[in-house]
């Protein structure tokens, strides 16, 4: 298949001004847009991804930065020149690789004006609409995907924008520990907050088809990887709620201290869905005899948390009610580009101790007040920008019911290759879909399915990527790109036929 | 002084569809594009900061989000209606707060640039140009700043972007535990790594006046804020090298683990710059006599870092050549918009096997190669946008030589509203100012100090924060905004000489 490779070229402009003055902005800004429309019109006539050698990119800039400033002009033209060429487009209609990364139009003006504005959102008084539109969305959200009321901030929780699910289950995990040392170990470490610390650990729980960043985050809280029990699933990849309670159970009678549960709606490899109710069940049960507490239950719902927006899909927050904290990816399946996500939690007090510092520096009398919130004690770093406005633009332009209907079309196209899948004796469905997300093998193994999956991704017009589930390798199609059509799923399923006919 | 409010209004354009297309993003993107222009070219006549009270931004929005589409001219609309009343301008020519974040019309473009690109860069396959811009930048910014050689990613080490300098404390902190820990903490969690751990503490040092983010990053490693030493400082606000090496040495005696120190080049409240090479010296002296190791020196040179453009300044990047991380925020003083702060490690090895995770379905075949960089396991996140865009804008448009010009430019206003403070006899210069931040205080006491503060920020014309040095409260000057000329720090003088005028 031949690929197109036409670059939309930077329309030409006269020299502006080095560094950029307001003029120069406007017309350089001018041209930036036509490129990104351009570049979005003509994606799909590109190989999503080619051949790159390590290196290449490099090897066209200079080994030192410009002394004097160079004209806007040409860094533009250099998008095409030098970045281009090193680029997998992940907006391609062909995309069904890893998960869905929608940069929509209304997100991309929603970081433009964040950017424009240029304001801190670290504190409440650092720019009030940061932190007060942010709080708001938020709670747009919880009743959009029909969430329980206690995440909403008119009571003990609230929502907040983290970068990426590897940093909301970093700080719920952090809060849960806390939660079981008693702020001990906030103080003391976890190696000194009370005298048998040897011998009694944190530990926390999640699925052996959960997302690397639980065991990555338990390494960074000081947990480490040993106590971060992989609970094995079931047939479709969901976590063993009785398996759970078992490991639970063996961890406390050896003293140990079962603390935090991460639950995935949606796993990486082939989104299967953890039955967060039985769950939640387990952790209740579960209550430590000694501080009352239960461990805390975190809901990673990062790709398929926006099914929620529909009804029939409400599947996906069941259970909700009973999480200390849920969270999803606008920046994934819901249209707004990298990064944003969105952590609630139940009561944010614990979560807030947990990351509070208030040095002298930042003290001002809004926060003295205790009427406004301070993100910044919600999360790792300090400053912040102006995430939520790409949020309420895209929430806007688009109304929940838009949003919704494009979630229903990738679900329905995802269907429909299953459909075709199930039809081809070669091929196998290796999960039922519950949502995007196809899990394909070959029924002649693993080198069939990885011939299979080499030669999607040399076609140029669509890309996949792969796991293993259950020791078997896995062609993982992830549909969700905003640009995709049936058309495109319809390729991919011809693709498929034909390289499975004999 | 009254402050003009006039809005810049939004052009009138016809309701482009709902979601937008390619013409109806043109529209909106050529009428943002001059919104931001107009309101940086106005941005000077508002108030900086002005009274807000909580909630009154919510109170502005729907309680719901809308089930239709709205036109974009209308979300844009309220960019004025209903942000801007909740907006502290930081890129207000009168910012001397807190601390400059730039975010120039280049960065802006380099911002909208990538979310048009809309790429993923966690690893090198998922966009190579994405990684090798990044590594290729930061390179350029080794050389262009003075630091050495070894923070050039052609040997061990090499720069990598993080949000902010206090994810950059907590990778580096964490990669520093594991060295002293051999990596059994990383396996076995800090209350389980050996059998001593109880009465054996991994031990971070940094000076009593070090941003809270080197706390907090304790805490969330477990290492817990108890075994965070706030080592004094002299007169001047610089950690005092021979009270960290006595307290290391008792450290040692109790049978802890002296692992950590943050050195800061420009502290929070002063800009004092710590002893870098001395601290150094004591580090090596350290060594553990059981694994050889010397504890990991860091050094925070988040807004100060960028004074290293001049040759005259580069007393900031002494002693570089001994630490193991060094890292600055380009999203401060360099005028690149948030977030945006680099990290350089002088070996990377242990950094990357802290923070490496590597399920199968992120194996590729660059990654095998071991001929590429795979960014996410040198930061916390798996998922990564495509930042290096934005500080390739700024190097090339302003070029070395401007950056560095407007380095001079904001040092010597300083040192100008330095001599004004000490001719005034009511005011007291609280430490000699290195580079371009100014510490205050009234010669009668606290109370008088807080009235100046008010003042000033009642003016609307201009807007400092507060810090306090030695118990004594301090009005702080910071001078780095972009848009600051001398005229803006003239008007900041008159109104202490209109304030302390008898």
């Amino acid at each position: 298949m031949t690929i197109l490779q036409e670059e939309p070229a930077i329309e030409p402009m006269a020299d502006a001004p080095t560094p950029l003055d307001g003029e120069g902005f406007r017309r350089a800004g001018y041209a930036l847009i036509d490129w990104i429309a351009e570049y979005r019109a003509t994606v799909g006539q590109r190989a999503v991804a080619h051949h790159c050698e390590p290196g290449s990119i490099r090897a066209m800039l200079p080994p030192r930065a410009p002394q004097c400033g160079e004209a806007m002009n040409t860094i533009l033209g250099d998008l095409d020149r030098v970045v281009m060429p090193g680029i997998v487009h992940w907006q391609h209609p062909g995309w069904f690789a890893y998960f869905p990364a929608n940069s929509s139009f209304e997100s991309i003006l929603g970081e433009l004006a964040s950017a424009g504005l240029g304001v801190q959102g670290m504190m409440w008084s650092t720019s009030p609409a940061c932190t007060e539109l942010e709080t708001h969305v938020l709670d747009w959200l919880v009743h959009a995907l029909g969430l329980p009321e206690r995440f909403l901030s008119s009571g003990a929780g609230g929502g907040v924008l983290q970068d990426t699910a590897s940093s909301a289950v970093l700080v719920t995990m952090v809060a849960a520990r806390e939660r079981f040392t008693g702020f001990r170990s906030d103080l003391r470490g976890l190696g000194a907050w009370e005298e048998k610390a040897r011998s009694r650990s944190v530990v926390v729980y999640t699925s052996d088809q959960a997302h690397s960043s639980v065991e990555k985050a338990a390494r960074i809280a000081g947990i480490g990887k040993e106590f971060v029990r992989l609970i094995p699933c079931d047939r479709q990849g969901a976590m063993r709620a009785d398996l759970l309670a078992a490991q639970m159970e063996l961890d406390r009678a050896q003293g140990h201290l079962p603390a935090f549960v991460c639950a995935s709606v949606g796993t990486t490899g082939v989104n299967a869905i953890d039955p967060v109710a039985e769950i939640a069940a387990v952790c209740a049960a579960m209550r430590d005899p000694e501080s009352g507490a239960t461990p805390w239950l975190h809901v990673d719902a990062a790709m398929s948390g926006t099914a929620a927006l529909c009804e029939e899909f409400r599947f996906v927050t069941m259970g909700a009610e009973h999480a200390d904290s849920w969270c999803f990816n606008p920046h994934k399946w819901m249209p707004v580009n990298f990064d944003c996500d969105v952590l609630w939690i139940a009561d944010r007090a614990e979560l807030v101790r947990a990351l509070s510092v208030l040095p002298e520096y930042l003290r001002n009398t809004a926060t003295e007040s205790g009427k406004v919130i301070d993100y910044r004690d919600w999360q790792i770093p300090l400053g912040r920008r102006f995430r939520a406005l790409k949020l309420w633009f895209v929430l806007r332009s688009f109304g929940i019911e838009a949003l919704a209907a494009m979630v229903r079309g990738h679900v329905a196209m995802a269907q429909s290759l299953a459909i075709s899948v199930r039809a081809n004796e070669k091929l196998l469905l290796v999960t039922e879909p519950a949502l995007n997300l196809v899990a394909i093998a070959h029924r002649d193994g693993d080198e069939a399915t990885q011939r299979l999956i080499d030669a999607v991704n040399r076609s140029g017009s669509c890309f996949v990527s792969h796991c293993r589930f259950h020791g078997q390798l896995v062609l993982r199609v992830s549909i969700g790109a905003l640009a995709t059509t049936q058309l495109h799923v319809d390729t991919l399923q011809r693709l498929l036929e034909h390289e499975t006919a004999s």
